[in-house]
């Protein structure tokens, strides 16, 4: 177990005062302290890092976290805003001397604009409860991350979430017009507009995907989309993972922009398939689902395409879902997956690095190497349109020394991922998780910046500390590892 | 005539000394000093701005553009970089006491990788000289400002640049992946990355339109997109400018996301006409030209529901171009629109303001009123798809007070589209011409987080001193105009 904090800070109030403070500004119900309450609130989706929070918060408005905040600016004290939890990075780990702020409680849908296509929010709004809101109209809301039942919007835009649709309709940011942000001190903040660009620097970009670092997201405005007149999904098994990974390239390279398409390998295909009885083809080494949605023919056409080319790429097998019933069968599995793969092991560890797509078939050899080298199982789901890998590494936290290991694994695995030009993250941030493998994608440099533009959001770091940007010191500790961009020791590269 | 400077910056080195050490650092021919040398660079596209730089640079490298950085931090000289000076706000108008540093050498393109899609080029690489570089292997770059024959990437980037295909295709945020940096000591940050999301602060959105107050820009990777199949332009008269706008609208609202979505109302369609002879309808109130682009059995699908939805909006003719050379044509009297009216009258005044699309009806009716009420001509000609507007305003600088006047009428306009929910510049930038309007879209604290971040890049403040981000002093000299969202005295807008 691992708890999370580089920066201590010195408790300037004491506990009693402090909940006698919050209570003055909130009702007793909002204000959480005894250990058994504040026990929900010790990890998040990385269960692997825990720490009570010294005080939970649960504002039930705007000005009830500008009073948080200004109370927690007053004394110094470190805050950690959360959303639903469902974290995969540990970014909502609490701190031990500092408030856990919680917006489960702004969960109102605020107003709808069916004509201008837009709905405010507040941040506890599950992802999955706006598409809800506004099917009757034929509108829905394009990220799609696997917990979106769950998930909540100010979650969401903290980590600039993704799902299985990013492919085609982008990332958090892309569809989001304005935030609503409390500052350090209290400060309530709007940036962003409604109209389709903004003057002054991109602060609503810089906001998305900060991890709770340099502000407390109230209300976001996000765009909807009308729901597509036709969706459509094929699968293809292929006897090879390369294959199947070449076969991703040829169709974008058709200029074919799929909805989704996703890849599993034999381990994620069995455990799926036990789990959720797809009728995925066993005895595949791989499959890939690709959906296409638009207009009825361009659609029609569009499939018709990417069926020619998954034959001519070697698929065993190139099947298409029959009706809405096959095709929600289909992804039913690919949805599943990871719990799915969750039985087979006592533990699994999920990585989330990004590729430039044309190097997914070398990428995968790479993890099955290592796999072999760390003598652990890797099942890979994943956005393989995007180059968004999933390995999930099995293993066991009961063994000894596995964790460790497993760590390390998956280390490499993200090191090899900047070593082709990708990232060390696609949708899950970097928050406990990644805080290493970020001194191997940025130099000293980027770091120095990275912390010059949190010192202007927070100067004394009380938001979030310690998590998504580690320290020159910490980057030292773990050792000089930059990668620089360009110097790959490996030849199967240099054509790039 | 204005000059920019609010920040006053005392020189630390006399100008011969400085030339001395920059004819060490550069060849003779790139260090520009005697005034006859200098006219060039007085000002940019916005020409009733104009100031001589002291010096002006034209580093042949990446490492000279470092040597010049570090040699004004060493003297702490303002720096004011210029790609192809085609900029409308007057973003490149030089500082006195500053070097001006021209980007015009660095203009390779470094490599095209067209399995990845994706170039790396220098920043004085012309925006349409990357299409043409890469046409034989059937791509494109997408963002197509309507200088687009001169100007370069780097100021594309500099000014987060638009263009006609913008409401398909995205400004240029959406269609580069990773820029290189010189900060404002000297060193080199490599920004973004090939894969589709990176670790960290989102520091490439922050630094496109950054207008360059953070860092120079001195290589750009641009994103790459396959030629579309087709595309097919229909004309649309209408005998109301509302009803054009109310069409904008509603071809939307069908789903329908058209390539190009432009208006230019009679007096605009006139000017064109007479210009370049495309054939519009003379008696037109207002025509829109709505091009659909994509997959052949697509357009044609598309194409026909466009026709169908401008008729049942009333247009009075829809006209699809037969060919292309008949959409050449049609797409010529739009290109040529501001030259066009330009012959109209001895001057004219480019606002670019952006409002939600659902108010282009409000608004036009606005401009409309503000025209007669300052008794200047306005001809309209714009984005309509994205709610960019361009009122060209007419006027003689030669009459004494009448660029005041347009000055004035232009500010009414900007306050409207923040009135309606819009913002002071899409796709042209603030510079020096928006300045004051930034008081009217921004309060004190967004005001005061901007600047932080300027100071997390530049704590001197030696880029581009006096652009982009106003002073806190000067929006209180220019008067507490600050419009607060929602608080509209318009009550056609109580309803949104």
């Amino acid at each position: 177990m691992h708890t999370g904090c580089e920066h201590e800070h010195t408790a300037t109030i004491s506990k009693a005062d402090l909940v006698k403070q919050l209570l003055a500004l909130l009702p007793a119900d909002c204000v959480l302290f005894e250990a058994e309450d504040l026990n929900p609130y010790e990890c998040d989706g990385l269960s692997a890092y825990r720490q009570l929070p010294w005080v939970t918060v649960l504002p039930n408005s705007v000005e009830q976290v500008q009073a948080v905040m200004r109370l927690c600016h007053q004394y110094q004290l470190p805050v950690v805003a959360r959303g639903a939890g469902t974290g995969l990075s540990g970014g909502a780990l609490p701190h031990p001397n500092g408030v856990l702020l919680s917006l489960a409680k702004l969960k109102s849908i605020l107003s709808v604009d069916t004509l201008g296509r837009t709905a405010r929010v507040q941040p506890g709004v599950r992802n999955l409860a706006i598409s809800q809101a506004v099917a009757a109209h034929g509108l829905y809301y394009a990220p799609d991350p696997s917990s979106q039942i769950a998930c909540t919007i100010g979650g969401n835009v903290a980590e600039n979430s993704g799902g299985v649709h990013c492919l085609k309709y982008g990332l958090t940011i892309h569809n989001i017009l304005q935030v609503k942000l409390v500052d350090v001190t209290g400060e309530l903040l709007v940036i962003g507009s409604e109209a389709f660009d903004s003057a002054g620097y991109d602060l609503l970009a810089l906001i998305t995907g900060s991890e709770g670092m340099l502000g407390v997201i109230v209300e976001v405005t996000v765009r909807l989309l009308p729901m597509p007149e036709q969706a459509q999904v094929v699968l293809a098994a292929f006897n090879d993972v390369e294959k199947a990974a070449a076969a991703v390239g040829d169709i974008i390279a058709a200029g074919i922009i799929p909805a989704g398409l996703e890849m599993m390998d034999k381990l994620a295909i069995n455990a799926a398939e036990d789990y959720a009885h797809a009728g995925y083809p066993r005895d595949a080494e791989a499959i890939l689902l690709c959906e296409l949605d638009g207009m009825r023919a361009d659609v029609v056409d569009q499939i018709t395409r990417v069926q020619l080319i998954l034959s001519q790429g070697g698929a065993t097998e190139v099947r298409l879902a029959a009706d809405d019933t096959a095709r929600a069968l289909l992804w039913k599995g690919r949805k599943a997956a990871f719990p799915a793969v969750g039985r087979l092991s006592p533990d699994y560890y999920c990585m989330d690095g990004t590729i430039p797509r044309r190097h997914l078939p070398l990428v995968l050899r790479r993890i099955a190497e290592l796999s072999q080298q760390y003598g652990l199982a890797v099942a890979n789901v994943f956005h393989a349109g995007d180059g968004n890998l999933h390995p999930l590494i099995l293993y066991d936290a009961n063994k000894p020394g596995e964790l460790e290991q497993v760590e390390a694994f998956g280390g490499k695995i993200l090191e090899f991922c900047v070593e082709v030009g990708g990232s060390i993250t696609g949708e899950h941030g970097v928050g406990m998780e990644k805080i290493n493998q970020m001194c191997v994608q940025f130099d000293a440099l980027a770091l120095t910046q990275f912390h010059a533009i949190k010192h202007a959001f927070d100067p004394q770091g009380l938001l979030n500390p310690g998590k998504a940007v580690p320290t020159l010191h910490r980057c030292a500790e773990f050792g000089a590892m930059h990668i620089h961009h360009g110097k790959t020791p490996f030849p199967e590269l240099e054509r790039f």
